[in-house]
């Protein structure tokens, strides 16, 4: 059975976004990319904090019960795309580790899903973080390992000093 | 059992974003929003013309057995997504009249869903199309009244003379 | 000696973007536009609020001396564009008035300039304001008379009950 | 003297736009940022191409006589910005090569100027441009080179293996 679903996680600036373009790109059939940035888009705009989603000014993010739930729904919806043949690339940021795999493993369960770890030096990341200019200092930093704890992975990539269409070329080679 | 979806038709320049975005912040709870222009979005850039969906030069669109088959996969995930508890405004075009809404009712089978048609008048929604800056000319003459044929609404709200956020109040009021 | 710049005064949501897009798409020569938007973006990220510019939660909008003297730097660059012969449409939001105006008749001195007043009911661009939703919110209330008082236009349009297409064709009539 | 300005010539998917942003973050005064994209935003949406500037498929570009005036001007502009006391950072893409570098030469005569390249290893700017998606396949191999020729750098910089933030304390390392 083809790969159906591949998953990235990697912190805020790791280089997930341009990877999944490249891979979009290079892969022969078309697949769809989604991600929680998608999901906090679909949020109304009033509600893309307080209760929600609160990104603090030290770039740590708390997520409420409200977040939680319709993020539940959200990931139920991105495994029915999946399940009904469209292929799809999922980015996401697990701020819970082994936890928010654990979530995407029960939602994603029978279908033929690829894990990606994408990493990037924190000290690395922080620079393409000043570099991209709309992102809240210190998400880089604060995210770089603590979203990779307890996740198991089918391949990790490293952009520190690799493109991201040769980690895409190295992703593809895996499927 | 309270509204869990709300799918709003009309033309390109009709108004339905700001009618959505004005849903968002008037009603009590968190509604997520999703749209056609979200699935194009989440296709690769190298697929958003040729074999899946074409925007030719006069406004009118091409869409192609690929575009056809990631919809109806993605139209499978908005209604699980509604499924699982999360209240979803759609907005949509209807390319093909009643027989877009037959694909959706398919789909959104079981829930409960408000047809709200946004209409508005063709040489207004051209004006409005100018005004923006950064759509193909002709699509909202092209498809003011294409979308509407054979489509049963619970509720019709017009732009031309109406704004965004009245027109939402008075969706407000039908839920 | 034809008309060189055309300043459109107007509180926060009271259309002046559309006016000007419409204007660029019907006038036989191209015209640049620029305005006060283009200002903030060109600013480093990080100053965007504190010394310089600050978008209170209330809507209002407190300008330091260092916004101010980069904004002094910037209106004679625009005039400059004018004076060596390109076609300027310039957008900005009056806060201080005439005093305001008084600013940008001394650096456009010796070019000819029309003064176009865009208003909007304070209610309507409250209502749009949330449309648009990514706009603090009172900003259109607060700004929708303050940014006219004292002012002299060669000509005022109101977008209350006129669409963008024809407030443009209005302005267009009086070059 | 200080520098006023800081001219930042290379090609497509060079690195440019995140090394400004990086250097407006570390640079203690402010400095506005500007460039021909925004030359280009500021120009009629329906004169984007034909007459003026042409994106052919290939990622060459063709400018015509109207985009050059339009260009020249705006030149003015940003030079009598600086002029005034504001300190600007310009990036450009040279395609006239040393030609181009005169005509700035001659629009800021007068002012302290930096002059900065930055080059690109053309595979590795190619694979960029995908990641980024939004550009034109083709414009980076293109540019790679040809935009360099017979242009004179106070300072050189080469973002294939180093990171926009290294490139940007290089910058104002020579300041």
């Amino acid at each position: 059975m083809p790969t159906q679903v591949i998953v990235l996680n990697g912190g805020s600036s790791s280089g997930k976004s341009g990877i999944i373009r490249c891979l979009q790109a290079i892969l022969p059939d078309p697949w769809l990319a989604t991600g929680v940035d998608r999901l906090i888009e679909a949020m109304p705009a009033t509600r893309r904090s307080p209760e929600s989603i609160e990104l603090a000014a030290d770039g740590t993010v708390i997520v409420g019960p409200e977040f939680d739930r319709l993020q539940e729904a959200w990931m139920a919806g991105v495994a029915a795309t999946a399940g009904a043949g469209a292929r799809v690339i999922i980015d996401d940021v697990f701020l819970g580790g082994a936890g928010s795999q654990q979530r995407w493993r029960a939602v994603l369960d029978g279908l033929d899903v690829r894990w990606v770890g994408v990493r990037c030096d924190a000290e690395v990341a922080a620079g393409r973080e000043i570099a991209r200019g709309d992102r809240i200092r210190g998400m880089a930093v604060a995210q770089a390992d603590m979203v990779h704890r307890g996740v198991v992975y089918d391949l990790e990539v490293d952009t520190t000093h690799t493109e991201s269409i040769r980690c895409a070329h190295m992703i593809v080679a895996r499927l």
